[in-house]
């Protein structure tokens, strides 16, 4: 009998795993005075709705460098399809013959992608590249070398938009071993073309490896094939590393929940979270690849939904949104193409520490690198801009503590998609 | 004209994007004379086809430990559903209560994991646990914090199976921070709840993260949703963590290839190699996940078709193969639910660097570890196994040199699936 009773007591004690330190009964109490607070879907749904018709309509027009007067100073590469990339390489060929003839000798214009030539434009919140460039001669013992393998790189792009397959840069790299000697050389150059030709890296042809999942109230058609993301099971579907065989986005979701790292995802995909708030659920587990940020970015523009960005209550979590929002460096000649600006932070945001009861021992102390990263973090224009966002980061700082999403799993394994998600999209509770 | 004439030029050279060093017309001749070799697809399908029902008739009969009178000597977790593994459960705390009431006190048995009770048993091609066990106390200041652990894991799982659903471990290790004080601390336990309950760490519900993508002649079922992986674009369909969602695979291929990488999954995705030879292909991108694991053993048990390995020509490669064929050794507990023994190891072999001619300047020399780790493999069991597996990584060995699945990049970017794969199914030159 006292087995039974046992037994039983491990089943109704269910949906709160407490922690011995506070007492399961204080942490029991805070779940359910969080869950108490929910109003039924109906009307959480309505007033997101409201919130996303808005979005939608204020949504604002993309501008270009145009718009602001700076298309002569900066550059910024666009989408071309391979019969544009290929009259763009045999232009190019048919310019230095030109040059050579008229005895300008054999070279190529090549933007300058360093930091220097690098520009942060609030207006498009996204860096750019300026106007200096170098000139890179044949006929040069100090560039002689790098003009050789860019003449190589043009004629293998060549070959891939005339064929329209897609190759990694190792694939790239590989092809001619002795002449790149290593995959950094041929890479670098890679982005050079990129920017010479004005054009992304994907409409290069090479592509990264994919790592990103997407599930949820999304259908597509990647290479001909229709796929609907309601009918991936629990793992999602894939996000593929070439994103021009994706097309005809369609969708009824509200918004697009953007997840830090896979066991959220997991949770929220299992859960079918999609089914209650209509929604796409994305993840690239951890940093975000090129893959996953153009598929984003191609949603967000296709679809024109929101997007709420779910992140550990970290540094690191903001670095990640501002990959997504602003680009990164080293692809910053990309970035109109790779960025996705005005993603909210809805969360695991150090407020919601306080404010959702976080026990105390699923905080953990920030190590002085954090803190360094977070009061660097406060210098970024990402964060600047919104004094809200400069707010929380700076609570972050100030009382040391981390936390990651699955923190929230301390109230029970399903808190997050049945009390902590639902109660933010009622109290509309992003920046 | 003479611009024309280059931009042709180029256009000609398509197929063989040659190296400087051997110069692209000795290379060019190569890749044609194994080209030529090929006979049409059909003729290439039929020997194939034989080979695969015979692989098929021939599938040795799934031994277990008692078919070699191990049973009571060795122990083998098995699979359980949810419900088997509650009553597990509710079995071994019974146990306890009639323990402690009969003056026993309060304890498990648990098996020993380390690597003196481990036995790598031939017939089965398989690690398993030898029957050593230490008994856990409450009572005793050395094990109370273990046994205390115990008891919440087993009081955690008990609530994910009633429930149905899955976590991560990392969700387990935020449900008492206080308790488990480090992810490492739960993680150990729950391999110790494992073992003691008697099956696989996936019938606990707790599931590693997803990494892999399978793609080609497969249907399956997963949490309801029906699954065609020939309609899943270029990118694949993911993985899902948690096999037991998956079912009612069906299939016409005649074999699965097992990629190591994701730029060759991405190469004979793109060129849809299964649908000129019809297969499944399957990659865990680099080192394999439990959950790819998981499923391709699934395939190979539902479906009986032969596993065909590519990977790199070099001691890494050979170990991603070792580890889906025999277990990785802190798993070996698991290892009959995770392993997928019988890998015919398809490529690329270090005779087939000279054999497709590789230039040598895609051969990398082995670094002095890579040479230790060669020859530490040659002691390895799953090796001694076959004599033509120890002549290959003996060549390897003794020549240095290793290759990338790429390095088949300098023939074509699509050698691989259009010659070098084609060819190897003709020839059925797997060992």
């Amino acid at each position: 009998m006292a087995d039974k009773r046992k037994a039983r007591e491990v089943e109704d004690d269910d949906d709160i795993p407490g922690t011995s330190a506070e007492g399961p009964k204080q942490q029991a109490k805070a779940a359910l005075a969080f869950k108490k607070k929910l109003k039924p879907d109906v009307k959480i749904l309505a007033s997101v709705t409201k919130f996303c018709q808005a979005a939608k309509d204020t949504e604002p027009e993309t501008r270009t460098l145009a718009d602001l007067n700076l298309a002569n100073s900066c550059k910024e590469v666009v989408d071309l399809n391979t019969g544009s990339v290929v009259f763009e390489i045999e232009k190019s060929i048919l310019a230095i013959a030109k040059s050579i003839l008229s005895g300008n000798g054999f070279g190529y214009l090549v933007p300058s992608r360093s930091s220097a030539n690098q520009l942060y434009v609030p207006e498009l919140d996204r860096i750019v590249l300026k106007d200096k460039a170098s000139f890179r001669q044949f006929a040069n013992i100090s560039s002689v070398r790098k003009t050789a393998i860019t003449t190589r790189i043009l004629q293998l792009v060549h070959q891939l938009c005339t064929k329209q397959i897609h190759v990694t840069k190792r694939d790239l790299f590989y092809t001619d071993v002795k002449l790149f000697q290593e995959q950094g050389q041929s890479d670098t150059i890679l982005d050079d073309v990129s920017c010479m030709l004005g054009c992304t890296r994907s409409s290069l042809n090479v592509v990264a490896s994919e790592k990103g999942v997407v599930v949820g109230r999304l259908v597509f058609v990647e290479d001909g094939d229709r796929i609907d993301c309601t009918k991936m099971g629990v793992g999602g579907k894939a996000i593929p590393p070439n994103i021009d065989k994706v097309q005809s986005m369609e969708s009824d979701a509200l918004f697009i929940l953007l997840v830090e790292k896979d066991a959220a995802f997991m949770r929220l995909a299992e859960d079918r979270f999609y089914n209650r708030f209509p929604c796409v659920i994305i993840t690239a587990k951890g940093q975000p690849d090129v893959a996953t940020r153009l598929f984003l970015r191609k949603m967000k523009t296709d679809l024109k939904l929101p997007v709420l960005g779910l992140v550990d209550s970290d540094p690191y979590g903001l670095k990640i949104l501002s990959v997504y929002m602003s680009g990164s460096k080293n692809m910053s000649y990309d970035s109109s193409n790779l960025t996705t600006p005005d993603i909210k932070w809805l969360g695991v945001r150090p407020s919601d520490l306080d404010k959702y009861k976080i026990p105390e021992q699923c905080r953990l102390p920030m190590s002085d690198q954090d803190i360094k990263t977070g009061k660097d973090l406060l210098n970024e224009d990402f964060i600047k801009k919104d004094k809200n966002w400069v707010k929380e980061l700076e609570l972050m700082v100030k009382t040391k503590e981390k936390a990651e999403i699955q923190a929230l799993s301390s109230f029970g394994f399903q808190y997050l998609s049945e009390v902590y998600l639902p109660l933010k999209l009622q109290q509309e509770d992003w920046i």
